[in-house]
């Protein structure tokens, strides 16, 4: 299969360019007879709505989805489900010179080498994070402690007054994992769901549990020991993650994804004129995110849900109906 | 597709179990008209080999690799190429408890619960490091530097005295990438790489370029600048690791997969008697590995090779068929 | 993968239903480069377009496609690409009784069945012909020979005014194939032709070159033999329909194609409720196709088409993109 | 994926050459705690080892199988299950001319253009019927009405002793098919079912039900009426074949598959010297099958077997693990 589908029995392709008509996904295999409204999916598209803080692009995406297929009277019918969202008139003119100059740390180079200039490049195309459209919490920056997210803000506002931007590390842990889910070798757990992570723009790394710290310890210290509570066997650390042989063991399941800093910055790169050679000195114009941590909670969460519902299904832990 | 599979045009199935009758695969969608022979694998094989050091178990696996499809006249034909290692008698015995008592950090728990008590668990069966059978360098950590490699060597040892383990942090590079290898979104190189191995047991980080260390810096900082030395476009850093947009960039491949430290220790540990609910003390007998990592290196390097073997097909980039 | 998904490496995932707000289809894997735009797939739709002569339904369906991806100035740019027939108004009050009494040589009761109640039954839904919206030739009933053709007329129109239907065979003949296209085993060509074609309403029945005739015969009739005709390997006869060991042989690829007679009819015919228990009489109203082959001659031809594509991309015939 | 695998969730991978070391398949996704052993196997094999009459080959073949993985104490494991035929010494020496000189009806050409020259042609390799070894009935051609086998076995030999072989048609029927497996659209269960007996090596045709004779009548003729007996609900005709919409409506479930006369006769045919570009008289040499059709009764039964155990995990009706 080519590259925009994911998945074995819940299967997603996406489809769509960020400056294009639309953005799109078709989700196939969802189990008939589930309750599902486009108030459901915007809810969750909010989370990761730009221009809602400093901290994050000032672009004001309105973002609307519908559903175009699969549902019928408010209830999926086992049939594909197709969203889309369509965009609203977007200037590309500050993309034009992309073609020519590669911005550093970019896909502009890679995609206009694999795709020998055809690819859409407005808005990144198909390299946007807009493709992720899909936090809403307690402040600006998602940290569940308000203290450091207060020191989190100033850094990025102070990258931002700099013309430049930050990474950061997104936590996801889900709770409820039954135990068992996963296949083992080419399908664990952890190779789905870092395969489904480290499809979002700017992830860079991925860990689950301990780690690498966990890597720099001994067997004695790392090893989770289990015990019995109220008949539900638990382990009393959780370095796994939650995953044994690629399999959940009933514990939180705890990744940790690394999002580099966003390539495109205000603050002058040198780069190449790939038309005439020379080097140039380059300044990313555009209402770029300062750090895209923030907008990326929603995206991580998503695809965890994504991978997690896939593999339910594939280890009959939801059926392919409801009951009606 | 279960999880026995990977690849979509270089396509591996792994089979066999740890301490059953053999352990193989068979490759599908390799190209016709390459040279192949038994001792070419072999030598692969050997680089794992147990035994040849005290920093890894002392086990003597004789690991003879047998092609019997596939290849003819020492040639790929083009179909499916089955490769068999037939296990020696081995002794199975201190592996019965494990049916009942866990051992913390391993499988044993998960797969019983998957697998409602049918698999065979001999050896961790099919979650054994074993099924990676597949670095023989100037030393026994296969450390690039002889002087680091003599502390590793010493904290080794010294976990083995004390009948611990230490994990480890193994570093891939590969040379000679054309531009442009990989697939947007889903399967990305890092999507597919990463995928590949966090199925090698043990694995629970990978990142690529500066990875997590990246994404604690600016953008100015990290990333990198372009420019050209006869004629080829480079960058002047390689914070991405190779790897922009999902596609390769043509600078070296840089990707560091951390191992936990083995789970197999000889030192108590608390866990639980799964059929009278008891928590017992377990010492976990047995040849182990104090440290995988140093025989995990040609693993990983496989690993890498089949993925850019799938996408180097997938991208059109080696043809089905060689020169006759 | 659920079955809304065919190919391999140029993927078209359906969705969408018949009377819905939609019918639609994403494809991915189409080389960049390529020059495509809106009337271009328009030409081939209206080649299935209904009510152009008494011979087909007399509903008059506009079916106008929307490119929303996938396509930049007028040139495929290597992402999928997602075309949409938006449905106008319909009327579907005369599918509400389906739910409890199903039209028998319908897939009313099966679909019920398997979705549990859930599936969009108004106009069959996805099982619905309308989902195959993509010949206009010299006469109505796509007949090479016009005198059969008129004959073809007469009994269709025959059958209508009885209030029945009538089935027919569609036979596909595709000239200029290069020799080794298609995969041993299970991707034969016609293996996949065969899981294509299967997938269109209606067919009960495939055959290739000589088919069930061939069958009949002896192997020293049935055999092609070769001949050399301007440096081009030929056979003499085409038994074989262009296909030796699933493999394309450089002759015309010859496929027929058996429908079933449609299973709307206005004569009545016995079913049960499913409701009550009860056998009812049931009349299908509706403005149906008294026969669907004509219209399903365009069909053929993309299933065809869709097919080749798929392992001419497979088989290295058609590069990943276009030159520039 | 390339074509040496079929399935979803019930996965097989074939390997192996006719005349080369071994035949061998690996089945992934079965589940666990199912009885299987070498002689539940070897019974199957059994009913298709050739060498039983004079209807078919004179070969001594013994067949005989190993289990080499993914089953314990009898039981499957849920882990890949690897079973091989081992080849005995086979004289390969009537096909060394394959690779200038094709044999008409076969793929030496074909097969010659697509692998390059790479491929083992010995025993036809890949493309060979032996790949299929998986009746045993009352009599040699397995046909239900004695009287008619003897008129068959009569032109058998006849064909046989003019050099010549003959094709032929065999029908299979599945009772106790529960409603609603299949999946829609692409993987309706003629679409899959399509699939994998058209990779049989020699079938040309399949129908289902009333097949092509069915598109020859009416709707009212066609269609299956709807009846209720004891509480189950059937139909009083089964021209569907027992799938309607691409599911199974309960009905006996019956496929017609059509074989080519073998292509391998003694009887001298003309073909080409491909090396010198001469015509070329040719006389297939070996202990050839004048027909393949009795032998290839469990071949069909194999193959719809398969497809029915995938779509049967896929829909649910089988769970991943039995009840141990």
């Amino acid at each position: 299969m080519p590259g925009n589908l994911i998945g074995e029995r819940f299967v997603t392709m996406s489809f769509g360019e960020s400056h294009g008509t639309c953005i799109g996904a078709v989700i196939d295999g969802c189990p008939a007879g589930l309750a599902l409204t486009e108030p459901d999916i915007q809810k969750e598209l909010d989370k990761r709505r730009p221009g809602q803080s400093l901290v994050t692009t000032q672009r004001k995406e309105a973002d609307k989805v519908s559903i175009i297929s699969g549902v019928f009277n408010n209830l999926t019918t086992g049939a594909p489900i197709c969203m889309i969202i369509w965009n609203k008139d977007s200037d590309s003119r500050s993309y034009e010179s992309v073609t020519s100059i590669p911005r550093p740390g970019h896909s502009d180079y890679t995609s206009l080498v694999k795709y020998g200039g055809f690819s859409d490049y407005r808005g990144s195309g198909r390299f946007s994070g807009r493709l992720t459209a899909k936090n809403r919490y307690t402040n600006d920056t998602r940290c569940p402690n308000n203290e450091i997210a207060k020191e989190m803000s100033e850094s990025i506002l102070e990258a931002r007054r700099g013309g430049d931007s930050l990474g950061g590390v997104v936590e996801s842990v889900t709770l409820g994992m039954p135990v068992g889910v996963g296949e083992p070798i080419f399908s664990s757990l952890e190779s789905d769901l870092s395969k489904a992570l480290f499809s979002i723009p700017a992830v860079k790394a991925v860990e689950f549990g301990s780690g690498f710290g966990g890597c720099a310890t001994q067997g004695s210290k790392n090893n989770d020991t289990f015990y019995k509570d109220r008949n539900k066997v638990m382990t009393r650390t959780n370095n796994s993650g939650g995953i044994l042989g690629g399999l959940s063991n009933g514990m939180p399941l705890v990744i940790r994804v690394g999002f580099k800093p966003a390539a495109s910055i205000v603050k002058p790169q040198r780069t190449l004129n790939l038309v005439t050679g020379d080097e140039v000195e380059l300044s990313v114009a555009g209402r770029h995110d300062p750090c895209v941590v923030p907008r990326a909670v929603p995206v991580v969460e998503s695809m965890v849900s994504m991978v997690l519902a896939d593999h339910a299904i594939r280890s009959g832990h939801i059926p392919a109906i409801l009951k009606s």
